[in-house]
């Protein structure tokens, strides 16, 4: 197994620990006896809140992996045989290992190469073909990731244009939401906006990213999509014994703003670091930031003289040819992000 | 989803809180920068500890889930066309939705009859068959569970009599060990004898039913059946990105004798409550008490009495003719112990 | 790989070549163009004329392998994390080297031991259980065999028995009819009695063992269960390309009574083998002959005799216990059976 | 289910019929008993006749479905959590509705653009990435079609040079052979020299497309691959029972050049058709015409045109955007070929 990465505080948003919040909610819901795999009053409880938190009846399913989360929603979306549209750098596609191959049985991910991250109507148009025909894997499902793995964000008419296409194809739109908070505040736009009522039927809601020590859920919008989902939950692996522990974690986050103060403050950290380098000669960004994590290109010198000091730049993350990235987290501070700047600067001269 | 079961001490020990140590663990790993997927600090000391514990080189791989570590270690051990046997009425034939069938790729367990959930060498001889028939699933896998699913405790001489047997048949050896503390101490035996040195080859490692929030691990003591393993974890959702908080919890749990202390309670407390119930007119036990799970023949009227009251008697948990169930943990209490004695007795008068 | 088998004229149905009408067909089928993958005009008209057989309108998937139309047909009944119910000596759980896990994505058979081969409604009531629990596989399909594994053939009030008590349960059921023929015959029932109107979902029948080269197919009387049965028919390499060589041979098949006037003589034949067996002194019936399978308790010491003189007698087919069995074809010789009755006689003395 | 296709001589080579041979073959074959399951005569003679036909000792596993037999041959060579680098137009990609995922239990194909269907070395190497990082599926198997889907075949030096660039990266080699006549007539070259020569691992001959009714192997040219192939051959239901229907047709296919005699004349059609069409003013060849497949940018109104006519062109067989494509066979007529360049030019005027 290879070194993939050392202690950096911009490695990744997932070297962080939890938020106070999420952490008190933790232990304050280690305490006497209650029901197991998920029947709960903790459970019980978020399943209620996140209805308010989306304005709609949901059904909620706790997990403690996002690769696990991304693909069992997927497997509620496709069958076997069927296709899974995704942006040729999403994290299901490069980073889970063929999770979702596996838990759907064997589904097939078609990669769209477009610009920025995010998929467009036209991009999925393009690749978008074999219904009907037996010899092809049947089109089942679009799934994007919002924000979007390069760090760039879906504009609502982005998500509802691309989700239209695919609901008129007769896709299922699933989104992959593992920093669904940066988002969210980059558009200062509601849960329901960005999900249901822009077309997604099915989230993954992240929380591990952004504050939380491990906890995610997928959240159905659509009851008539969730059929033997719970069976499929449990069978997987991701339906916790003691599942209050998961719940009280989500139940923290997405209470008193707490998701949205991590974020908030994640997002402004990466625009700090990103006007930062932006401004430092021969770096060029290759992104947008728009949400908690920046790609820049530097060049090879200036990486090994950063890492003979001890700071080590994660590249190829998706991708041998990406970039550099940082990302920032619900914790980083202003001074680190100077500091790195200044670091940057320094071995860039 | 039915109701399965309602909040009672002695539903299961899954109903339970953590124990201090171990929550204390997992509020000291929240701080500071940890690099993510299992290359943490915590993870990494977690090995050599247990290298320790087990007196060998071993390879360890945390999970959140026994469902899932069970069904990751068979798949590790067995090809997709491969058969496992098992006890009739073990967890992963009976209680895990077919997670085992899910993660090996289709693999078969092949149920095994016999007395008080343990398996014989002739059990496991009289239904060996099909090596190197291409029409029969092969045979690759004896998994016995310790301690059981009807809280009996295999007898150090009984591992190594029926591993000995499914050595000698090309099979590869694995112990589910959901409640390996429960039967650690009832032995007074080492981790290293009651494993490896019995003929296991491959263990998961249970810490939620004994203390923890969600901790378990699957621990290879042969490196070479470790194979792709990593991969196959992380594929399935159990490599955690903040791997640290799950194994800061195995770290506690294993340290300064906690599961024994743990252990040694829960199973005291179910040898009070068992004997308690044998001295109960008309009861009958119907398995003998040896680790911390005890089951009870208890007339229908005097459960619907005990329901009147609130008392809810978990029954047919492993097979529809399945007698009540009760399962103490590290935190029962005398208290409650002997006043749900009294209140069978007294439902039962 | 052993040595499973040796030439043998009674060692299985499938030993034997096709029968003169069918090898007729398939070379007047080899002329001139026709569509590809199922598209053919001999595809076409087998399912017309299976609709007339069947006096219903069916969906027919024609396929070449016993094994896999078992499989794509359990695969089409149950989600993967399923249980389907069927005889502990069925084929599809003892002989198909867990090709049903595979094509379901991971299901699970429970196996009933009952007599004669045959599942009795109190027999799979024993079994079912585990419905709406999150924790169990779910109930999902009743898979019975006709005629039996074991020779016996269900009577039509015995499926209608069984498949009564599965529809309550909520199962799907399914026919094994590998030996179809050979039960049709033995009850003088029709197609459509044996099957959907005793309640029968799906079947896979037969062609190969009774005059066939290599032609099975699966036929569908309820429309609501095809769904994307095209799919997996295809996805399973089962959709030949020049699917016009099967389906001329079930054309042919199922025309002018060949499939009768050969399961008749393969019957006849068992019956005679049968019968001579009973009469001799020491040897004695292990089930009654019903269809075209002799299943015989013959001592040790003959079979080795026998062995002596070239005759090979196949043991332990379904089970390791079980008896010698012999398999009477569509042009099994009243010579040959004479022949080995009295080989058996003779080393018997 | 759309219409496909339509009856067209050119449509494909899986709409003709069997050769002579072949279907004489298979008539001789049809007589006697012979053990079932691969045991029988023809089979054990096949597997004789290949090594000598390949000059090496090969283990050939007989199949009745390319899909199957690209599928299995995969699922011998990469773990469930592959990679499968193959071209973007493949067969395995495109047309197999996901059997290689399927069978696989969920390894990924990374889709390779790249001229003229076939993969260069850097080609190969630009897409290669995550070799021992537990978030990529692993990289496992390079796959190349012989001749290419789109008629083009690859020369010995350009086999040589990506499958040692393959190995050098640690991946098995697998050709998909179903049209490996074509090329090797194409090339004049020795079955060796296109195979293990080259660098092949493992090949899927095919025997349908150019003369047999339902024929095709997995060729293993390294011994050590096979493993528990036998047993997923089984499981996948392509170990027919009466083998020997299979084997004869192939035995037939191998023996006095018929596979060459029949890719000769299929080739020399294709060749004239190319050379008609090249002339005919308006009409671009999209592919150089190497083996038996012919692409040619047809203007839409001449589509059109034809079709009133009666003649069908079959377009976007790979891809959407593949332009019309027209197949010869081993009995396609010089009479057919001109009358098709004569209603094509006719129509284009």
């Amino acid at each position: 197994m290879p070194e993939e990465s050392t202690i950096n505080n911009f490695a990744s948003d997932n070297v962080s620990c939890a938020c106070p919040e999420v952490m008190d909610a933790l232990v304050a819901a280690n305490s006497g006896i209650e029901n197991s795999y998920g029947q709960d009053t903790h459970t019980l409880k978020l399943n209620a809140t996140l209805c308010e938190f989306f304005e709609k009846e949901v059904q909620v399913f706790p997990a403690v992996s996002g690769t696990a989360a991304n693909a069992l929603a997927l497997s509620a979306l496709t069958p076997s045989y069927g296709k899974v549209f995704c942006h040729q750098m999403s994290h299901i596609n490069t980073d889970e290992c063929a999770a979702p191959e596996f838990f759907t049985g064997g589904a097939k991910l078609i990669a769209i190469a477009s610009d920025n991250g995010k998929i467009t109507p036209d991009a999925l148009k393009s690749v978008y073909r074999g219904k009907g025909n037996v010899h092809a894997a049947q089109p089942a499902v679009l799934s994007i990731t919002q924000s979007c793995e390069v760090g760039t964000v879906y504009q609502l008419d982005e998500i509802a244009a691309v989700t239209k296409v695919a609901q008129a194809l007769g896709l299922h739109t699933h989104m992959d939401g593992a920093r669904f908070a940066n988002a969210l505040v980059a558009l200062d736009a509601s849960p329901a906006e960005m999900t249901w009522k822009s077309g997604i039927d099915v989230l993954t809601l992240g929380g591990t990213k952004n504050g939380c020590l491990a906890a995610e859920a997928v959240v159905f919008f659509k009851p008539e999509l969730v059929e033997g989902f719970a069976f499929m939950h449990k069978r997987s692996g991701q339906l916790l014994s003691k599942m209050r522990f998961v719940s009280a974690q989500l139940q923290a986050y997405v209470s008193n703003g707490v998701w949205r103060r991590n974020a908030e403050h994640a997002n402004a950290m990466a625009a700090r670091l990103s006007q930062g380098l932006a401004a430092i000669p021969g770096l060029e960004l290759e992104y947008p930031t728009q949400s908690n994590e920046v790609f820049v290109n530097i060049p090879r010198p200036v990486i090994e003289r950063l890492a003979q000091k001890g700071i080590q730049v994660t590249e190829g993350e998706l991708d041998e040819t990406a970039p550099p990235r940082f990302v920032t987290a619900w914790n980083s501070t202003v001074e680190d992000v100077d500091r790195l700047l200044c670091e940057i600067e320094s071995c860039g001269r």
